[in-house]
């Protein structure tokens, strides 16, 4: 079976067609993606001091967190994705993706091991940070952070070892914008945020510590 | 002219072997080491008020970050390093090292983008470092935290590609322990001592202010 994928002698044996439409497999991310914001933001509510900004930013790590672990998880540990018969929604999604990026289905080592990282650390750090949030944990924004930061390197990975392999791995046009670009500039847009605003936290922080010890001398 | 390098297949055209010994390379690189940070120490002690373990990171700091910009530096840039026929000392450097992980001299793209975003990211931030704590900067601690995570995410990427490979670039047993698991492991204890420290400095800060917030009301 030929494969969509480019470059077309990518050598992809026993490759099995999408058996859901793109419409269908956006709509299933979207509206799963709607629910777990919606759940985040409704259940956020009921604690009482939590700022409306911090209540979307636990829907955005409730967001990423599941992302990470259901969706990038799934591909970092089933390098046979690209074979799956039952039209099972994960393996769809990827099959799908690889439209933008042909390394997922050639299985690049760097896209495996960002990826990987990515499910297995950064995944369930995001849904700790849903915690800390609503918790007013002392870890938070640190916490908020160093996941934001995970996610910037690794964008930064995968968007420059392409680069540096030629930059040739979409099908075409519209999918290396949809895909390839647009869908992978929230996670360099959100974490850029999301960093300058915990840095700007931090130093205040730190400073008023300095200024305590200071008066105690 | 045949490389020294595993795996042996690896072709590289116009290789031209060590012209320096391993003694030399090693001394070359130890009291240069040395030199700055006795120059880092010396310095230091001029600050009033600075602890010795904040002495000991910025000594840490200006060696890392010197050999981020210079050794690293060289080799992000210097794609045919191995071909150099003049002696000169950073090629001599990556011809050697490459006998612990043939990836440099392959010119592996995991290794060239993890290496060149550490010598043109984290090493400017690592001098960043040195001034901030002399300083005594509030982004001190962020600072540092964001730079050892940056060179513990490189550490991971460069460790698990290599594993994810095949884990076959030793030109020996030597060479596996001493270059490449030895030589690296610095840089995940380092900075994993120093990301612990630096989180939970931060943790007491962000809680103070937290406390302070919560008397005001």
């Amino acid at each position: 079976m030929a494969h969509p994928y480019v470059p077309r002698d990518l050598n992809l044996l026993d490759y099995v067609p999408n058996s859901l439409s793109q419409s269908t497999i956006l709509a299933v991310y979207g509206l799963s993606s709607l629910f777990v914001v919606s759940i985040t933001w409704l259940i956020s509510g009921r604690f009482a001091k939590i700022s409306k900004l911090d209540r979307w930013l636990m829907c955005w790590w409730a967001f990423t967190g599941l992302t990470h672990i259901i969706l990038e998880g799934y591909f970092a540990f089933s390098p046979e994705f690209f074979k799956d018969k039952t039209g099972f929604y994960l393996a769809e999604v990827w099959k799908e993706y690889s439209k933008g990026d042909s390394r997922y289905a050639a299985r690049d080592v760097g896209v495996v091991v960002v990826e990987g990282m990515t499910a297995v650390l950064e995944g369930p750090f995001c849904l700790l940070a849903v915690y800390a949030i609503a918790k007013g944990k002392s870890y938070g924004y640190i916490l908020q952070f160093a996941i934001s930061l995970g996610q910037l390197y690794g964008t930064a990975v995968y968007f420059i070892t392409a680069y540096m392999e030629g930059d040739n791995f979409a099908a075409s046009t519209y999918y290396y914008y949809a895909y390839y670009i647009v869908a992978n500039s929230f996670w360099i847009l959100i974490p850029t945020l999301i960093s300058v605003r915990c840095w700007k936290k931090i130093c205040s922080a730190v400073q008023l510590l300095g200024q305590k010890k200071t008066k105690v001398r």
